[in-house]
């Protein structure tokens, strides 16, 4: 697996407790697991100095692992409005960590990360974990959000070439 | 107002599209405008994009500003988790800032923001930019997002240290 064409991609699952975040490698048609892990913050802080916590554990993360291409998971939109607005706040913490790095940083819904994975898109948290295992047989990770991480990547590793092409659509939309 | 105790404090009003902010500055007692304006996004761009810029600005401001406490408006939380969701994100954004440079974030609820300044926790915006001319004379602001960072200022001004107070009896019950 090299070549030009390498590209490692941080899939990031954002969460104000614990973010799960998971590296992986391409060369557009095969996959490698690089490495992945869970950054949590201090309960009983004040929201900002957690939000700090996490987008510097985050942003470490970042440089060490070589990543050029960010994804992060288009939040459910949950019923609860006080949970949905938490999720906004770590979400932006999630997505400003890779942009302040200078990386691209796309975004898929839950279902079309389930159907890169699984091939379903109402697929549960075990379907999605064991196919990472045989997508990715050198991953080794100890929690859900880690896996799910995993799957956000390999989300993108799939669609890049569409998301980048949609962006230069949308851009070319907007420019008229 | 020279002496010992004065205290500079940025509030900032977040949102996607434009971010406002104000700084004033007190000894405990009295008030002054230092400045206030207004940091905006592009749109159409990716939403990490947005944010970078956002925080950018934010960072710059709080680093010119001398500030050394910040204070957010808690998110009235709407009907629309679409608009709850984007306005977490901001939010996210406009406390990262803050604490990244070192300071202490406050959060204050929009009704207790509102009684700071015109004594009423069910204002109008023009009721709050008459009072904000009033209590800071000085006061240059064009938008109603400068008038709302400028009274989330006041707001911190006058419970900062309550708020000191209540964060210390927060912690002694999450360590017991």
């Amino acid at each position: 697996m090299r070549g030009q064409t390498l590209v490692r991609i941080i899939g990031i699952d954002p969460g104000l407790r614990r973010t799960g975040w998971g590296v992986i490698e391409t060369d557009g048609v095969r996959l490698s697991y690089i490495s992945s892990g869970l950054i949590t913050s201090t309960s009983g802080e004040d929201l900002a100095y957690r939000l700090r916590e996490l987008f510097e554990g985050l942003t470490s993360v970042i440089a060490v692992s070589g990543a050029s291409e960010a994804a992060v998971e288009e939040t459910f939109v949950n019923e609860n409005p006080r949970s949905t607005l938490k999720l906004g706040q770590a979400r932006g913490m999630a997505l400003l960590a890779p942009a302040m790095k200078g990386l691209r940083v796309a975004e898929y819904t839950p279902n079309l990360i389930k159907k890169s994975v699984v091939g379903a898109g109402h697929a549960e948290k075990q379907q999605i974990q064991a196919m990472i295992g045989f997508l990715l047989p050198k991953a080794r990770f100890e929690s859900a959000d880690e896996a799910d991480a995993l799957a956000i990547a390999i989300c993108h590793a799939n669609h890049r070439g569409a998301a980048a092409l949609a962006r230069r659509v949308l851009k070319e939309e907007a420019v008229r």
